[in-house]
């Protein structure tokens, strides 16, 4: 991991007070050395551990324990549980909403050295994976026999995929293959209590009873730690088609959505929309980056196919286009003839995170929101920042999913006035304050806007079967800001 | 409802004690006619929703309330908790395991009144709807749009689509739009304590806390009421494509199924597999069938295709099917060339129920297995039960589902040959008992050859939670034979 930079601290969440959790003595080292070789316990240049990927938060824990084996996540939780010693679960620590850092001294659970690939079915496309192997690293696993991981994400080559079905990870091709919780076929999972869940069977249909590894996926650590995963894969495109498109209005990105539904439905793999205002800072800030485009527009989107012929994926995007020219729903598009233009096309998509850092401090929102009105947030939210930052809109609207961020230099003035507005706004339009990123401790207090309070209490309710004494990341997702 | 024939009762399940319930008197009478109109308080001829589907029991309930409102739901669940009255939802009552029919006296709340479509939205293929919509009707609705409900069911034409979610149906094109676990967007559910549980907002995306209405679907009732459902719908085919294929084993069959994955995956919309035992079955005893082929062979797979282009579709089967004929891995092939043609292959495929009913008692096993060992269960079957029945192997292959039959004039004999032993057969095998029809009463029982001790007890602490006075479908799913 890089050094780190100075931590970007704002007052735009709150941190609980410290538990009554248990202070790490020299009895717990020792323990913990019982149970696990010396080179699995880290105790000293933590930093990386402690901090979050964005550096909004840095915590203080002194341990770092790194289990091979289920049995020794067990033995670590049980022990944790009888001591009231509070655990974060850490897995690639790539998450942007401090989920899986320690906030103050909790042992901090890695599972990097949970990192086998345990099995794959070729002929059903199903893959058992422990939760420590990289993402990247698990799909090119899954290419070599045929198939791919249906999920994809700009911090594939960090994250690990154990932390991706905690928390519910969504990313480009989520129009395709849809949530994990239809791809995800089983789990083991060690609770505090040393019970493991365990249902790796791999079964596509399961109906006995309560399907409730549906909570682990998205708990992000604050039931249990997940071990071991058996996941539904998809079969490896034999042609990739990519285009950009460039368009006069909003009005005709819906239009475009609704023709590439129908019209090349079971092929589309990606549908990413980004307004002039991000993508001019894309042209800007990210590196070998060309515009495919010579006049300039409101509004573009990269289209992605992903199919088993690539005569008739090419013939079907290319009347999708035409069609689109003809009825004037597209002003421009350009259809990447090799591998090369395709890349520059995902390249400028993916630039987005350092596009915005380069314009100053960032707020980034990940909402979701029904995509009719979508668009009229970012309009409301510019006019309301004006001169105070700059608004940009992009994201996966296919997935009726936003990604809303203002770059500011002048951060306190602009938190005042774009929360709790904004959250505000997204209750009144019934729309999701996480998309995609979870909720961890940075939206813990946002919860609200999205939730109701009965269901917040269930959801209390729940933690408190699998984790009685509250020890699995704390202040994460349920706290008192609730 | 059609006059009910005698039961079919055999001792394969137990029936647990009557619960400590409160016995209906005036006073609760009085109470559901404050609440509900006259006619929608049912207390003759109550045979038809006192009966299960395949006549395995009849329960004894004097009373039927059919609210058109969730406040309605709310009333009488609130009242009935109170007064620990049990209660027994009822959909279309299609269920397979004794689910939705009282077991002792419990009242039945239908949701036949619960019957309207709410909203559509066209662009992004979301619908909201009461879940006592049938799901055949829902589905024509959606197609007016330009969508199709991503659900399909032999009982379409009766089935409710609230029924659907809480036993999170599966069918035949489960292949191509996967599991209602990815596909209800969100639920309204009326608790026992009167809490309602409401996210309608039908978001594609929502990473905020625990998704526990995936604990609801599938949860057969004993949790609370599903009064309405936001689903995601997928795009209406243009084109759909039916082949029927003869081959001569079982490895050609998975051999098949591997190739229509990687070769037709994306237009894939049904693999369905019929031994040649419930294929002559089915020649036998379905009403206007024809058979396609001229010589016999060992096994027989209805192949669907539904995409967006018939060109297109057509040149991708056709090469499959000649690619399969060129590697002797298919024998014969069909191609429909009409929609009368491809209804015949249809009729054949969903005349199962009525086949094997035709030959005597039915022992039907819904089974979930790895592909690989799947059929060896079912030649396994064949070789005890010998010549005490018929012995049949057909289903959703390519999702794992295997439905073994087993056809009887001799049901006690071989019923004690049967049973335990393919449970532990199945539990050997790492199989799930129950794919996609759920537990019901009947499999309450066998639950634990599926699911481990662990996993039942907090089943049964997570419907606490929801029905702490577990007045909600009791005995099923979770009972005493746990």
């Amino acid at each position: 991991m890089k050094l780190l930079r100075n931590l970007r601290k704002i007052s735009t969440f709150q941190i609980p007070e410290r538990g009554h959790y248990k202070l790490l003595d020299n009895k717990d080292i020792d323990f913990f050395s019982s149970i696990l070789p010396s080179h699995s316990i880290l105790t000293k240049d933590l930093d990386a551990y402690n901090t979050d990927w964005l550096r909004f938060h840095k915590g203080n824990s002194s341990i770092v324990l790194k289990p091979k084996t289920t049995e020794e996540v067990k033995s670590i939780l049980e022990y944790c549980n009888k001591e009231k010693i509070a655990i974060v679960p850490q897995g690639g620590n790539t998450g942007q909403v401090i989920g899986s850092v320690p906030i103050y001294d909790e042992v901090i659970l890695s599972l990097q050295n949970m990192n086998r690939i345990l099995k794959i079915d070729s002929s059903q496309g199903v893959v058992w994976t422990e939760a420590g192997v990289i993402l990247e690293y698990l799909n090119s696993f899954c290419e070599e026999h045929g198939w791919i991981v249906p999920l994809d994400l700009a911090s594939k080559g960090s994250c690990f995929i154990g932390g991706n079905v905690a928390t519910c990870a969504g990313g480009v091709r989520y129009i395709r293959y849809g949530s994990l919780h239809g791809n995800v076929l089983g789990l083991e999972a060690v609770l505090p209590t040393g019970e493991i869940l365990s249902d790796l069977k791999g079964l596509r249909k399961d109906n006995t009873g309560y399907d409730y590894k549906q909570l682990f996926i998205g708990s992000e650590g604050t039931l249990g730690v997940i071990t071991k995963i058996a996941l539904l894969l998809a079969p490896k495109p034999i042609s990739q088609q990519v285009a950009m498109i460039s368009c006069k209005s909003y009005e005709n990105v819906l239009q475009l959505l609704k023709d590439a539904k129908q019209g090349i439905g079971e092929i589309l793999s990606a549908f990413e929309m980004m307004d002039s205002y991000i993508y001019s800072l894309l042209l800007k800030h990210t590196p070998r980056t060309r515009n495919p485009f010579t006049a300039d527009s409101e509004f573009y989107v990269l289209i992605e196919t992903s199919g088993s012929n690539k005569d008739h994926d090419i013939e079907k995007l290319q009347a999708y286009l035409e069609n689109g020219l003809k009825n004037n729903v597209i002003t421009d598009a350009v259809l990447a003839l090799d591998q090369e233009q395709a890349n520059n096309f995902w390249r400028i998509r993916e630039g987005t995170a350092t596009a915005t850092k380069s314009e100053g401090y960032v707020f980034k929102y990940d909402l979701s929101l029904s995509i009719a009105k979508m668009y009229d947030l970012v309009r409301k939210t510019r006019e309301r920042v004006g001169s105070l930052g700059y608004t940009v809109g992009y994201g996966h609207v296919g997935d009726g999913n936003l990604h809303l961020v203002v770059s500011t230099n002048e951060k306190e003035k602009a938190h005042r006035i774009l929360e709790p507005w904004i959250y505000e706004q997204i209750q009144e339009l019934k729309g999701s304050v996480s998309a995609e990123h979870g909720i961890g401790l940075l939206k813990a207090s946002k919860l609200k806007y999205t939730k109701s309070k009965v269901m917040i209490e269930n959801m209390k309710l729940m933690k408190n079967i699998f984790d009685p004494n509250g020890i699995m990341n704390p202040y994460k997702v349920l706290n008192n800001s609730n």
